[in-house]
């Protein structure tokens, strides 16, 4: 990671690359399948609002600290989705949420 | 639309703006849906390459016609699939992509 | 555009779209050269939040008003900033930025 | 990382997800700032070459080795713009473009 990022965005960036990538997967594996809650319609919005915050955390925007609070907002229920579903997609992308959620939420807390 | 953009650029990047949005819905309908068919995971593909060449047309890279070449044969996968299909988002969604095939064709050619 | 989203949405979207593609020009003709204020670092943040909105917006997320909210906000800094540029590109961005905030306000209080 | 995909797009994806946020830092850093060659230009396409590879990869698409293609040809032209810059960020930049553009050769090349 750029040591040119402060060390609390830099988490927050590596947790939401995670995260997207992880979202794109389940969206990926769950493409085409019945699934009993939104899992992956919670993906769907989870990888873009990573993006977002991934994108505004490395510019030092004024509005990264809000892109995170709503990146948490989104993690947490993605985490509460596929965390009911017992595919290992669903469970290292609920894992994953949490972790973002986390750090989006120290970020925007700071 | 800009008219500060060569006018075949716009038209391909009217296009595939049509066609990510169309596949976002498609993608967004379908989360949690059995599919018989590929659909939404064309849509999946079918809105990054949509998005790459709505960048790169904006930004009159020359790698433009190159992301246009390869988002034609994706939209023409995609059209495929999701022209197999009955629901209305499908439909919308393969005609965009069919529009979107042949827009980034031309610019690919020019 | 799409007949499966609704109309406020759908202006919502073509106006995001337009200023994301007028912010990525601006980005574009704009790099390497000197800027007396804000402006490209405006747009960079820009296209960000159209992209956001315009994901959210076609998925129907629960959060689409609140990504609507904070991308007016960033549309008036920076048709603010691009506004106080002659170029014809930053002209045509601002005037896409002040519109674009008029449509997301709309979503944002619905 | 996630286990769920396979070892080399697992190394790709990582490659371009920093050479993103460098990229990402780079446009950030030098927006408003004269520049004697494509430097951020480049780094304008290298960001959506990168992203697009990123869902392409983690959607394990058929057509993701012809978008890491693309991608290690803007990533070596990216490298070599802002590597003949003095800057920190540009340096960083280049050292991530020229990882990312192995990385991608190597997916391309499978």
């Amino acid at each position: 990671m750029s040591t040119l990022i402060k060390p609390n965005y830099q988490e927050c960036i590596e947790a939401c690359q995670k995260c997207l990538v992880d979202c794109q997967v389940c969206i990926t594996k769950m493409a085409g399948k019945d699934s009993m809650n939104d899992c992956p319609y919670c993906c769907v919005q989870c990888v873009e609002s990573c993006l977002a915050c991934i994108k505004m955390l490395a510019s030092e925007s004024k509005w990264a600290p809000e892109y995170c609070r709503l990146c948490a907002e989104i993690c947490d229920y993605c985490a509460e989705q596929c965390g009911a579903h017992d595919h290992d997609h669903c469970k290292a992308c609920a894992e994953s949420c949490r972790r973002c959620a986390e750090a989006c939420r120290q970020v925007a807390a700071a």
